[in-house]
């Protein structure tokens, strides 16, 4: 047993999360890509039995009420509050998150004052947030910018109505600084919206604390909702009344079966609602939260970054100086939950790792991408990835 | 046995689709309220559990190639289009109807001519069409104006960018003549977007044949697809290379993996994808549809009618005379698959029915709704309703 074998598994003896790994569906297979669809959580199979055999098979229609069908959107926005931050009331379920992100930044030019004609979107963003603001922006007949968060402070000014930031970037792993972003989005008299695709579940966001203006997220990676499980929209609660959405659907309307021609927006998370919501996809996120019970963020983010730590040790320690080079920041506050390697051949080396059993995945053109679910990843698991890595690349 | 029953049982007798029934989870309760929620198909249940459990479960990742989850959208589409009259290639699954009127109207608007700045919008529609209508014009610019669908013709002009219609009226299940109003809105210069809501599985819709222009539709009613089944998007094939989406998501890239930053529309139905689509509900779907191999529309569209006029009969001879009134059109042609009665007390009626077996929906203010599925709704359980709703009546 190697020497980095060994700490493995006294790292996995004091994990207090390691029980968690229970409440997942897993295989044999290291799976670190969770960042890109989180694995099964083993109750789910069960209660989406439920909701198809007895909600909709046997209760029908009464299931909008007696199933609680109806409050779904709201009440699961609810459970994912805490993971981020944000107290009740102000987190809406459903639709994906480019609709998520078409609502929120077109509401925030909204809410700007109205000689701001300039929205900023974050360059290096994963391209459906950069393609939906420039829908957003050519819909309010704002003008859009792309930088990159670091340029941002220098890019805000009295033109800037809105920015559209990720929390983590889908590529390298950056974490980018929300709380010092925000104040400078806020001292320029802007809207920060910020998409946490990438850092929900995997460590503390504090919407609330830091005075996130709107957020965007998905559910299917660190929560484990499920394969294109609903997204979510945060609104802070005292911009809620001023909240305009593009997308006014009958579900957002405060009378929403009083049949109103006329329209009335709901007060409160359910104005970000549209339509009627998915309601297999959004139950079975909803079991999904359950794994969160009497879980702390704090605690995963912890875990998280000691099992980035210990991965990109042992990386170094399985493979030949220079054939990877980690694009992830080595700095704790700048690390997100996942490790990205740029590596020769990087397409063909995730073919091989897959088959080894080792599960990432490939980022064009040369990124290896590792993502670390501290929910059901353990050490020993980390330090085989690294060292069949190290194997493959020969 | 009443004279209406033995006809009622001559009638199922010789009822060829009346074997498709046991394709479905029924129990005793007649329902008609299949126009809101449709009942469970049988097989559904078995495909959901090996979806979640061995897709998701299993394969994770994997799936999104090897369980074809990737190409949902589109193949889910082709398997509606034979429904409403369409050739492959032009319709795909996903999001809400709202999120769809507002991708189709906004498109349309994009493709009329330049100087036409008014939308058409049908004054008696469900209400969230009308909603996003608003929204709609007001981000594009335009005038909405709403007219019933008979004021149409009269409206039409050389303002006209787009017509939105609904084909059949939610609350009369009044059908309009969408070849003629199609026509008139051609030649008046317009696009014509149709509402397939309450059309879509109970009568032939024609799209090719009668030149609509883009069209949306839930999956929820009658083509069974579970609560809040995604709904989806028609965009006529010549019309596709114009589709200018204001959802340009990530999904509807031409080349969705290389995360170019910018936009350059996928061709074909994808184009009309937004974000990552909600596997659990869209295949729940694409389940629900196998009820309709070998079932033709044009003897669902002849059942209905026989339903919905026998129980028009039935409700005459079992009532008293004035006690209610059909606000549904007695012609064949301008009935949808639904009954609506006026009536006094209409919501405390309803509760009645309802407790006695008999399951419709109460529309505000006054109207008693029923809904006729013709894939598992039969003779004798509309003899029954009719029967039942004459002694909640007194």
């Amino acid at each position: 047993m190697s020497e980095l074998a060994v700490r493995a598994e006294k790292l996995d003896g004091a994990d207090e999360l390691a029980p968690l790994k229970s409440r997942f569906v897993l295989d044999g297979a290291v799976y670190l890509d969770g960042n890109s669809l989180g694995a099964l959580p083993a109750h789910v199979p069960g209660r989406v039995e439920d909701v198809v055999r007895r909600q909709w098979g046997e209760l029908r229609i009464r299931s909008w009420e007696e199933s609680g069908w109806w409050t779904a959107p709201e009440r699961i926005g609810d459970r994912i509050a805490p993971l981020v931050g944000a107290a009740p009331g102000q987190i809406v379920v459903g639709d994906s998150t480019s609709v998520n992100v078409f609502k929120a930044l077109v509401a925030a030019v909204r809410m700007a004052d109205e000689g701001r004609d300039e929205i900023l979107v974050d360059a290096t963003t994963f391209p459906t947030d950069g393609y939906i603001a420039a829908s957003a922006a050519r819909l309010t007949g704002r003008t859009l910018r792309a930088v990159t968060p670091a340029e941002v402070p220098a890019a805000l000014g009295a033109r800037t109505a809105a920015v559209l930031l990720n929390h983590v970037d889908y590529r390298t792993g950056r974490l980018h600084d929300l709380p010092a972003l925000t104040a400078a989005v806020h001292a320029a008299g802007a809207l920060a919206v910020w998409d946490l695709c990438h850092s929900a579940g995997a460590l503390p966001v504090g919407l609330d604390e830091h005075g996130v203006d709107l957020a965007v997220g998905c559910t299917y990676k660190y929560l484990n909702g499920g394969p294109g499980a609903p997204a979510y929209l945060y609104v802070r609660s005292d911009l809620q009344d001023r909240f305009d959405s593009p997308l006014p659907g009958w579900n957002s309307h405060a009378d929403p079966f009083g049949m109103d021609p006329s329209y009335a927006p709901a007060p409160g998370a359910p104005r970000g609602r549209v339509g009627t919501p998915d309601i297999l996809s959004m139950l079975a996120l909803e079991a999904a939260l359950e794994v969160w019970d009497g879980v702390s963020v704090e605690a995963v983010r912890r875990k998280s970054l000691a099992l980035t730590d210990f991965f990109l040790e042992c990386v170094t320690a399985c493979t030949e100086p220079g054939r990877v080079e980690s694009v992830t920041p080595a700095a704790h506050e700048e690390r997100g939950s996942q490790v990205a390697l740029r590596c020769a051949d990087a397409g063909d080396v995730m073919k091989r790792l897959i088959d080894r059993g080792v599960i990432g995945d490939f980022r064009h053109p040369d990124v290896l991408r590792f993502g670390f679910t501290p929910l059901y990843v353990g050490f020993a698991e980390v330090e085989r990835a690294a060292r069949i890595l190290g194997e493959v690349l020969g």
